[in-house]
């Protein structure tokens, strides 16, 4: 089973915090919306969403910050997702 | 008896929580929206939608995840449906 | 005398529960909006409403569900009608 | 002295309710917008209103249904008038 | 000194109310919006505002009725001025 | 050291009042937007703002009235700023 | 590692304040929204955000004049990163 995600949606999957590392990232608590890091594991196919032309840029295995507050939590086969939109990914770690 | 959806619109059946399941999608409850996984029973024709194109992407028989916020619910010959905009369809479960 | 709408406003009379009917339509209250079932008396002829194309997709007689939310309730010659746009039926039961 | 309305307004002239008429139409009261019954006394120009073409379909003489919701009341010559925008008028009555 | 509005903004003044004139023009007050009567002192240039194509329709020693929500009061060489959109405009009296 | 405004924004420099002049422009306080008077410092490129095409109108030197409700106040080099965006300004004073 | 923004964003870098310079920028608190001063360190690609065309204007390296209201604050290797999108960016100071 896996999810495919419709329109400009992009399924992610939360990267462990290693907090321990030196340079691992940490995303300080917001009031109004939680940044988060995690991997991207399926993309939608973009195009026409809400009237507006969407070319998705980011692919799967990429390592994102993403805003969590638009997001939708789902748990599938014991493994814990997010689906967001991809307007709510703010960055790729490179 | 059937319900014929207009425009973007979607008819969705919940599909029974089989909780025992190993596999089985849970579902965590949360504030602003309660994502669902159900089955499409009908589908709108698409087309011109408040002034913007909309093609319809799910088919009768996806399993699809749902934001049940923006849902209209309608019992029809003892039946539970759910009314809902394409656009609040996150992903079909494959 | 007969009312005619407007633009994208369809006329619609609420249709008389039949509760003890085993088949019959149940709709349950919801906080935000009350879906109801309504015969369409009289349908407006669409065009450029609010700078967007609508073409009207329901016909005199159909029964219709439809969120009362937005709706106007007007009673003409001891007949109460309710005044919806037509984004605001949901779908067709045929 | 006359109102001569701009862009998609138009000045309607309230009807005195015939309570005691029995196919007369009463319009009962709503939390967020009232409808009245009302003459159309003065049609704006349409044309180009915030960026939209909007097309003037109600006629001086006319009678309608409007929502009092938005409406400005203004009072000239001893008289009571309203001046809505025509998306205001749900109807006309013949 | 004189006030050259911007855009699709007119320069008013507040006519003096004449209460004893018999068919003096009355504009009751309102919880949203107050209308008012006054003269058009100076008018913009119209043209492109926030995206969209704006004719100016009133002129200079126009009377109108205007609603004074959205206005802004500016006193000038001991005269009050009020600057509104042409859209805050409902009606010009002749 | 100096401001370069992006898009349609512009920086502007509070006039200090003269109230002791006859002429001098009085601008009342009012409970949602304080209208200034400020002379423009620096004017931004303009171009396409949002989506949307915005020619610049005014001019460095210009003293013009303003809506001080959107803008942000900038300290720089022991002079007080405000920058704003072009539909704030309200009218120049000429 | 670093951060590649997406769409119209902009990773911003803060500025220390250095409060005992004559000629530092000072920027007072705001209810609403806290001007802040920082150096650009990378400019996503702009394009089509949302629907709308977006070039970007500001070049790494800039120092600016941001709103900090719809900032996600982020911290990678030690370091405080903001990401803003570039309609946020008031001005650049040069």
């Amino acid at each position: 089973m896996k999810l495919v995600p419709l329109g400009d949606r992009v399924v992610l999957k939360q990267v462990e915090a290693e907090e321990t590392t030196a340079s691992g990232i940490v995303l300080p608590g917001q009031a109004q919306e939680k940044p988060q890091q995690a991997e991207v594991i399926a993309v939608g196919p973009g195009g026409i969403v809400n009237g507006k032309e969407v070319k998705m840029e980011v692919e799967v295995g990429n390592t994102v910050i993403y805003s969590k507050y638009a997001g939708t939590e789902v748990k599938m086969d014991g493994t814990d997702y997010i689906i967001v939109k991809q307007e709510d990914i703010l960055a790729v770690i490179k």
